[in-house]
C-alpha cells in the first residue's frame, strides 16, 4: 500500500504567491495519495484588521469572538482554501476543498471555558479517517481548512497543526501515513543560530535524552510532543522541514528533520 | 429511479435565519437525492461595503474587479458555503460544499469584454454531472457555491440561477432531474399585483402565448426562457415557488408554477 503523505502548510507560504505555486508544484509531484493542510493565520489577521476587529491572541491562540469566527470562516475556508484548489486543479489534480464540517469530516466540541474563553475554538474529538480514505482511493486531493463543526450547526475555529495530526492519526489504522509539517526552519536545530544543524533522525527515546539535555526546548517541545504522540498513533513518520525540500522527503538528498519510532 | 431535487435559494432567505432553518427542515425532509445551489448577494454586499468597497451592477449582474472577487469567494463558499453545511450536518444528513473548482466541477471562462467588461465573472463550459451523481450515489447532498474556475487556477464569479440550470441540465441525461426555483412571490403570476394569480402550469408553447399576451413579461422572461431550455436538455420539470411550499412539492397541495414540457 502506498504512502499518504499529508501535508501542513503555515501561513507565511500561503502569503507569498510564487512560493505557493512552487509548493503546489513540488506537492502535485509526489506520487502516491496526498492530504493538503493549511492555516491561513495573516491573512485571517490583516481582513480582521481591514474590518475594525483585532486579533487577540492567548497562549498562541488566536480568541474567537462570533465576529473573528466569521472572517475566518470567510478566510480560511472561502478565499484561502478555494484558491488552493482552484490552483491544484491548474496543476490536472482532482481536489476538493474542506473543513471538519464538509462530510462531517471532523467533530469537534467548544474548548470549556477554564482560565481563559477561547471563544468559538473547537477541540477535535472525531475525524471520519475512512471518509478520506474513500476520496483518495477515488483519486482526489482534500485540501482542508482548519475550521471544524460541533454537529448542531456551530462552527468553531481549530489549530491547523492539531488537525493535520488528527487526520494523520484517523488515517493510521487504515493506511500507511507520513505527516510532514512545513516550517520556516529547515528542520530541528542542534543550535537554533546554526540552519546546518538540522537533527536528521529523532525517536520518542531520542527526544527525551534532547529535552533533557536541554537541546529542544521552547516552542519544539509541543510540536515533537504531538509528533511523538502521532506515532503512537501509528503514524509512520512525521517530517519537519522546509517547502523548498518537500519535493526531496523520502528521497536521500533529503534535508530535514524525521520523526521515527526507535 | 428517484427524481434528483436540485434547490437554488438566493439572498433573501440567507439573510433570515429562522426563515434558512426552517428551509432547510422542510428540504432535508424531501426524500430522494438533493443538491443545493445558493446565492448570497446582500451577504457579499454588506461584506463588501464594510471593507469600503462599492458593489457595482451592470444589467442585473455583478461587475467583479479583484477586491470583489476576494469578498465574493469568501462569502458565498466560505461563509454563507460552511454555515449552510453545518446547518444540513446538524440534520443528520451528510453534506459537502463545493464551488466549481472543486473537484474541476464546473469550468467556465472569463466573460469576454464586449460592450461592459465584467471583471472576473465566468460564463460555464462544462459541468460534471457525473461527479455530482456520484456524490448524490453515496448519498452526499452538494451544497454549491456560485464560483467557478476557468481551470488554469483562476475562481470566477457566477450567477448561481445560471449555476442551478447548468447542474439541472448536466444530470437530466443521468436520472430524472426537478430543478426548483425559490421564488419571493408564490409563482409565476397572472396577476403581479395578486398572490393568488399563481399560474400553476406552464410548459413551453403556453409559454409563447403567455408572452405574447403580455401575461408574462419583465424579469420572468428570462426565468422561463432558462426553465424551457433546462426542459429542452431533458430536465422533467422545473418549479418556480416560494421557500414554504418546499415541502408540498410533488404533492397536489403544491402552490407554485410548474414548467413542463407540452
Amino acid at each position: 500500500m502506498e504512502i499518504i503523505t499529508l501535508l501542513k502548510i503555515g501561513g507565511k507560504i500561503l502569503d507569498d504567491e510564487p512560493t505557493l505555486d512552487q509548493l503546489l508544484d513540488d506537492f502535485c509531484a509526489l506520487s502516491g495519495p496526498k492530504v493538503l493542510i493549511h492555516g491561513g493565520g495573516k491573512a485571517a489577521t490583516e481582513m480582521a484588521a481591514r474590518l475594525g476587529l483585532e486579533a487577540m491572541m492567548v497562549e498562541g491562540r488566536r480568541v474567537t469572538d462570533a465576529a473573528m469566527l466569521e472572517v475566518v470562516v470567510m478566510v480560511y475556508a472561502g478565499l484561502v482554501n478555494k484558491q488552493v484548489v482552484a490552483k491544484i486543479q491548474a496543476r490536472g489534480q482532482t481536489s476538493v476543498g474542506l473543513t471538519g464540517a464538509d462530510f462531517g469530516l471532523m467533530l469537534a466540541h467548544k474548548r470549556p471555558v477554564v482560565r481563559v474563553d477561547y471563544g468559538w475554538v473547537g477541540d477535535v474529538d472525531q475525524v471520519d479517517g475512512p471518509r478520506v480514505q474513500w476520496l483518495l482511493d477515488h483519486g482526489v486531493l482534500p485540501v482542508v481548512a482548519p475550521i471544524t463543526h460541533d454537529g448542531r450547526g456551530q462552527l468553531l475555529n481549530t489549530n491547523a497543526d492539531t488537525m493535520a495530526a488528527a487526520i494523520a492519526n484517523a488515517l493510521a489504522p487504515l493506511a500507511p501515513v507520513r505527516l510532514v509539517y512545513s516550517f520556516e526552519k529547515p528542520g530541528v536545530l542542534r543550535d537554533p543560530t546554526d540552519d546546518h544543524s538540522v537533527i536528521s533522525l529523532i525517536t520518542p527515546s531520542l527526544f527525551l535524552q534532547y529535552r533533557e539535555a536541554g537541546v529542544i526546548a521552547g516552542g519544539m517541545v509541543p510540536k515533537l510532543e504531538a509528533a511523538c504522540s502521532a506515532l503512537e498513533a501509528g503514524v509512520e513518520e512525521v517530517v519537519i522541514c522546509q517547502a523548498k525540500a518537500l519535493r526531496q522527503v523520502g528521497t536521500p538528498g533529503f534535508v530535514g528533520t524525521v520523526i521515527r519510532k526507535d
